[in-house]
């Protein structure tokens, strides 16, 4: 059995709410009790994880008045510091109240958003005490079932209104945050806005705080609307906006499963594990973040099943992260990357110095290009296919 | 039966190859023998459009000489003259032709890349002639089927290049084009770069020419993802982005079946002709380019299908738009709307004038606010809903 | 406005379930209080409807004493009584109670099978007693997330042994119940057993009883699925086998959002009603069972909007039905259904008398079949779609 | 590099049109020159087929008339008697040609039906001779775009009409053929009847000669559905209907991929192959019949990339059956299974001799049964899920 031990530099976390999922789902309560974040803290920190992360009622039940708060919050600080996890990310509970069942930071309801952005303000602040870079929205509650009943233009300037808003306090207070918004295309809310990476990518580049605003998308989400995740995560990679990550796993368009990473479409994983360890600059990482774990341990499993799952996530990651190390070391596959003319695709299209004028007159490139004669080249991809699956299965 | 005649205002527009399409699938070879753009063209004005649009092979067939060129274009322009049609957007075949199978702009073969770009410049030197003012750029062979065999960060890099040099060839020509690219998540390819309205307006937003650059989105490829094809070119109109817009049916996550307009999700359809009509300010249009008719006549029909399904576009849309009106001009419906606080959208979540700190000091906004009071407040949406079903089906 | 009342020989019934839902979703607790049976009872009543519906925990919270359980029954007898309203349809609920999480009639674990098997058995003693005709059995627990975790053969022996017993118990008891199962692809499971109306119709194939089985297909069951409800629901009746029928919207393949009838794929809908109403005999209803309702009131709504909700599904089915009537009635509408050669398709291929043989004889079927010729035929198909959609709008 | 040489008894087989596709697509043209189906018998047989498959006009051009058909069909037999492959299954073109073009054994139109019946009797005379066992029957055309423009209850009575006929044909010349339905939900028509697994198997349970009428369901199909199928094929096997098998791959709902066998869905082909090969009785095969891959070679790849995708199918199935076998051979997966339970399903839930009557008298299974204690079980589904991975990553 192939050995591999997780360090802090994976960077391993997981939000307190997964392992912590007591486990109700539409048509069923809950099969487990609810766990205690002091003793997710202690077990995590056991199984090598680098971090947790956390919504301000997964630690701060809703509701609480300051002093209750103070005291959820100094215990789980001690955790933290008896532990030395880190706690990168922080994030809001938009959408767990009925207040916010016609949205958060969107609602019709003015009242409503004023509240939402009070809510989120507070749980900056604490964000920015535990040492948190990475402020994460994923706005579930922000969107609609019937499109005449929302002014869908007017929700998304609402939408920038709250996140510039945001990104103006943290400045202001000096908490050095970057905002990562999560996109899911829908439930709990029948459409959400901001439905993929795409979405969110178009819309931050509206803000007037862009540069402070970024992306934590999740494997799952966009494959609920069968869009490829490793060609989303490549998009946010070539914006600069690859904030944050959530891992998991997910089977195609249906509910949100949020299985173990990996145990969805694995040679997506395969391939997102891949751009991420090795997708940079001359093979480096082309992502130094988090690898952030949001699944939901199955409903069917007691305690012993939730710890597992936990340690699942990371077990696959390292080995999918070991056969894409061994993929690229693979001589045959750089022969066969070389042949389907893989790496050429970083040379420009035009040459250094070269204008649209030079290609005008470049005969080369149209009145003498044998178009028919270049469509008979085989493009070489099966290739470069088979031996991935090799790798993958461990084959090779 | 209600009488809707079309006139120039309403700006209906058809690709030429809709109706002239062979009826080829993957399946079956052609039940119909191809139209004679002339032919299209008088029958299309005729019928009440506005305009047509074309892919060079459409109007010049791939390979032809320069003798060959100008005759085909002499013809066609001569039928534009007799009908009084305008072209108002042109576009590129760069997917048909095998040389294009493993991509055009962002094919891992440079010299494919540099012929693509060739291609574009010379149908866009006729666009011009021609007094288009739209440039549409649809990426069908853009993309992948093997996430490893292609770099996806160096073709966004590539597919950049691409849109920047084009666009400073327009202006350099002065051509004055404005250029929409056109996104669809898969088919031909697995997997197709620009895969949403949001990836295209993400990618945009890093162009060195962003301001010459917006959208082209196609109701079906949108629903092709299972999205809400209203909410994204909501997002456009938002950015500014919606330069040109592809009007057809689908039936959800399948093969793109290109069905006429609204024939698919009647509903969403609906919505698109609401917002496009009555979504600006005040009520007024919040679109005014073309109403494009994107849509393949089904593969069972003969020519009398052709034009019966082109018309059915046409009278489809009058009957939604005159739905549409009659709703946000009825008294119930603006009663529901706003007890559904649906205008109060608009209303900034802070006050004219109101900072963040101001917000802070509003107790009324967070200490003294009644979640539980507020939570109880119905949202109004079922209400609307129901009128909605009730103009649409005309029985109001 | 058009003026519909529905009256008792409508047949609209309601699951208790539908109205009385607290509105807690995967992400979000309850919105609404719980509404107490009675009141619903009566609500129905008035609104027009024809009968109610109920799981057993509907009614009679889990683990009621035998006390508490008979007083719950009387209440609910006494308001059935009052308003005259019938049971044609009674369910088990065997999902939401954490014992049921790996499943119920095919558990794993043999005891929780056996229990499951005594709910069931329990429940149909009241729905005898109540005089229901149909019982219905979702078996929304019985799945599997991880392929090799379940015996899946095994599995569907459980199923076919437990559904064998109960229809034999039926029997021994002089219940008369006939038995309708509720296929769906998923949710709450990763995979549902008997994903669609067919899988269900394939599997009641090989039952003992399989006489006394049928089903109880939901729209947006097949829906999400992305498959055409139409379609499901003429094969059940083709086999026989629609039992039941659960109306609801759908958005296409996301979690399992039961919108009021007709407000997901309209199209779909009105091909739905035209079938139960005209799609039998000589035009005659197909289907003479109760149109029963089971959907969800949004969660956004206080309880104007569940009453609201609850009255858009009767009113939309009315529509509906009053425009398939005129759709049919049309003396266009006919004659292109002639030339589209619609009621050929109720000719048999062989004449009558006619074997193989003489098929094989016969020169213009084959060896003088002109197959280019009347590949040219057009099939009519556009003119009845835009019909159908003219109908629908009301604009005929 | 793990060595794995199929041998005859794989059975591993091909359709001769998936070597031989050119590779056009709705988009665009061929990018390979058609294939001497010769030339692929005799690659196929190198690499180490058992035996090819074919639809009449991939071997006999569509009109050869009487001579040419006999040349064809000599020059085949010539190929197939060379190399010692078999032929086990053929099946008929009702869907390239125009005719088809609005369905073929349930087209409106009567001629077509009866052609139809004519060209697949013709092929069967053919199949028989060669020595084929079964014979399938893919309804491509068999479909709707317009529910309305269909009778669908007349159809699926034609469609039944046309199985028993060709049924009642094979014996009364003593072929001996069974004869295999190939669901599929769309493409090329909008929806197509019969589309999944279950739908098949609900028609094929009323036809007259039911016993001779089984499934060839293909992978990609179902997937295309977003089925589990895996799942479907345990339902065909539990119905003794899976009389052949489909194998390739597919990135859930979008347009038919036809990809490598587990080059999609790999977790799920995992899951089929140790159905298939471990699934029978005491771990035996479940089937025995052809292991038949339906792909397409890329639209990228010349003839290298047809061959090797041709040897990577086979070699991705060999590799999941090593990794099926080492986990069913695995001490702890034993362990994992008998602590979820999963042999436990294979009891059947009453006793030997056990009626209702004493599952009623069982205090144990119901009034003394503690629900709330059993439901605090978990149910180790996740132990054996992670063990799944492990082996299928050959991590152990």
């Amino acid at each position: 059995m192939t050995d591999l031990k997780p360090t802090r530099a994976d960077k391993f976390t997981f939000g307190l709410w997964t392992v912590g999922w007591p486990a109700a789902d539409p048509f069923g309560t809950a099969t487990r009790a609810p766990v205690d974040v002091v003793e997710s803290v202690h077990r995590l920190a056991e199984m090598g994880a680098y971090g947790v992360t956390f919504h301000d009622d997964d630690v701060i039940p809703f509701g609480s008045d300051t002093a209750a708060r103070d005291a959820h919050i100094k215990r789980f600080r001690a955790a933290i510091d008896e532990t030395g996890l880190v706690v990168p990310m922080v994030t809001t509970n938009l959408f767990t109240h009925p207040v916010f069942k016609e949205g958060g930071l969107t609602a019709n309801d003015r009242e409503v958003r004023r509240y939402a952005m009070r809510k989120v303000m507070r749980n900056m602040d604490l964000a920015a005490e535990l040492g948190a870079q990475t402020y994460v929205l994923w706005g579930g509650r922000e969107g609609a079932e019937v499109d005449m009943a929302k002014d869908l233009i007017a929700a998304l300037d609402r939408y920038a209104e709250a996140i510039d808003t945001l990104a103006a306090y943290s400045e202001a207070r000096g908490y050095g945050l970057r905002f990562a918004l999560e996109p899911k295309p829908n439930e709990p809310r029948g459409d959400i806005f901001l439905p993929t990476i795409g979405h969110a990518l178009g819309f931050i580049a509206k803000l007037e705080h862009s540069h402070l605003v970024g992306l934590n998308p999740e494997t799952g989400h966009e494959q609920m609307a069968n869009l490829n995740f490793t060609h989303g995560i490549a998009e946010a990679l070539w914006a600069g906006k690859l904030f944050h990550i959530d891992l998991n796993g997910q089977h195609g368009p249906k509910f949100d499963q949020d299985l173990v990473f990996g145990h969805g479409d694995l040679l997506q994983a395969f391939s997102t594990v891949d751009l991420l360890e090795n997708g940079g600059v001359d093979g480096a990482p082309a992502y130094d973040g988090p690898r952030h774990f949001d699944y939901k341990p199955l409903r069917t499993e007691d305690m012993d099943g939730v710890w597992r799952s936990a340690a699942a996530n990371i077990r696959t990651y390292l080995l999918l992260k070991e056969r894409a190390a061994a993929f690229r070391a693979d001589p045959e596959v750089q022969e066969a990357l070389a042949a389907a003319r893989v790496p050429e695709l970083r040379q420009s299209t035009l040459g250094a110095g070269e204008s649209f004028e030079d290609l005008l007159a470049d005969r080369s490139a149209f009145e003498d290009f044998d178009a028919e004669a270049v469509a008979k080249r085989g493009a070489g991809v099966v290739r470069v296919d088979q031996l991935m699956i090799e790798h993958l299965l461990g084959a090779r």
